[in-house]
């Protein structure tokens, strides 16, 4: 039976990225049947490296058959992937989030969670010396992962195993990294066919912090005025899109890639009253201007107060 | 702060030995401040080794305080650890149990879970190079977790890996691996001391299937007449457990060590029908043999049917 390898839903190039990582290591390292799927239509990132790549969309799947033999990648979140999850045989989970739980396996698996920036990263320590058999693809993807994951190592989530592993890659695949990850960041910033919902959905987890349910999207931008120009829509999308999804309140918090710094939309007073609870922040207007945030999962999710 | 690093309730010697190995490692290799410490009295075998490698017994703790950080070795079911495990910081996850969710962490941390027989052999791994360091003792508790773990490699747990490392150890400390296994399950075997409750409670875990409630215990030995010639107490001890412990039914498995086999206890009609619709055995009687059946996470668990 082929083992599916799939990362969260709305996949970003991590997801995506380690992903077909993995089938490939599985496939033509391990000598078993993997194939990297997808739970969604991935951004407009990893949609460019694919292209990059010269690689093929993987096929996307909303379900899994029960007993599936399955490797979850880039999540430990039952929320963010298939109802079904814990009927498949997941015979692997390689990830870099917090254990959330509520995932259960059938008996012993390999589990490695590591608190590095990105899970091409792991996966590349998990190959140990079969990691030299990458083809340059691989290695392309892998760089791919590590540079969006750390925003080119500007996020503090970024460690020095990150940091050197890209410029090894790099190194042996010839490219520039600043120019590379300027197409990509350019690619991930091409949001202008999206609308307001999908683009506050398009990054997004949900939080509860004593009980008030809230939607974190992060929207990374190397050119943030596209954004924020739609602001008044977005801010009326911000109310309707919690409704729809049944939390309390929307945070987007657009993160400005090349000025490191995140301006956090503010829809209504409670929003107001988190951002200056958990940022410290003076908010004055529809908006505020939070410098240095730029890491959800360090930055954001630990700091939030209601 | 002084890192805790610790195992399941009821300590065995995996349990009690990995931790001791890891807040070595801790200690003396990261040069970070850990310390060992127990959620319960150890077992007689796991008592055994702590004298045999003349080491003092752990602090036994009943609770951590808040942010607390802590190191969980050998589980990561949070019924088998404090009650407010979840408020500690929680540092690493180190198992080979399957993952039954329930543990959140607060930011992303080292999680390994590997299909090994043993947490210690796992540990080993995570070393590397480091491993060369480990002193006698160390290396003495590591292959006695391995021993116990994998009843000397009878065990259908035991991995190639598990053995190679055991016969490493054994080699470089000049033990010869059947004395000493003998040594330490005739300490395990030594029960005269304890009530059938305790007996009963002595290695045991909770586990539901389609809603009927378990406590699914086993009690290996190399001695069993000195359980079975108890059996008539012990059944009746079943039922007083399981309502004192709000469980539907108490599984009693006697493991014949040397026999590779084990005594199942049927102190009702359901537990009957248990082992039957498990096992494929004909009851008769108050017990039931299962030859080859040692293991209660590869054998016992994914086979239990209501």
């Amino acid at each position: 039976m082929t083992t599916l390898v799939f990362g969260h839903k709305s996949p970003d190039t991590d997801s995506l990225g380690s992903a077909i990582i993995w089938a490939w290591y599985l496939n033509d390292v391990k000598g078993q049947k993997a194939e990297a799927v997808l739970l969604g239509e991935p951004n407009t990132e990893a949609a460019f490296v694919l292209k990059r790549w010269d690689l093929t969309k993987p096929s996307i799947i909303s379900e899994v058959s029960a007993d599936t033999p399955v490797v979850i990648v880039d999540t430990n979140n039952p929320a963010e992937l298939p109802d079904n999850i814990n009927d498949a045989d997941i015979q692997a989970i390689i990830d870099h989030h917090k254990l959330v739980g509520g995932i259960e396996t059938k008996g012993p698996i390999n589990i490695t969670i590591r608190p590095l920036a990105c899970t091409a990263t792991i996966m590349h320590n998990l190959m140990g010396p079969n990691a030299e058999k990458m083809p340059d693809w691989v290695k392309g993807v892998m760089l791919s992962c590590i540079l969006s994951d750390t925003l080119e190592f500007r996020s503090p989530t970024t460690t020095d195993q990150d940091k050197a592993l890209a410029e090894k890659l790099a190194g042996e695949l010839g490219l520039d990294i600043s120019e590379y990850a300027s197409e990509m960041f350019a690619a991930k910033s091409d949001v202008s066919a999206f609308s307001d919902a999908e683009l506050i959905r398009m990054d997004s987890k949900e939080y509860a912090v004593d009980g008030t349910k809230f939607r974190v999207s992060v929207l990374e931008t190397t050119a943030p005025a596209i954004v924020l120009d739609r602001k008044a829509s977005l801010l009326n999308s911000c109310g309707d899109v919690a409704k729809e999804d049944g939390v309390d309140h929307v945070l987007l918090f657009v993160v400005d890639i090349l000025n490191e710094e995140a301006t956090l939309l503010i829809p209504n007073e409670t929003v107001k009253s988190v951002a200056e609870k958990s940022f410290g922040a003076t908010v004055e207007g529809d908006s505020v201007v939070l410098p240095g945030i730029m890491s959800r999962k360090k930055q954001i999710i630990p700091n939030l107060k209601v």
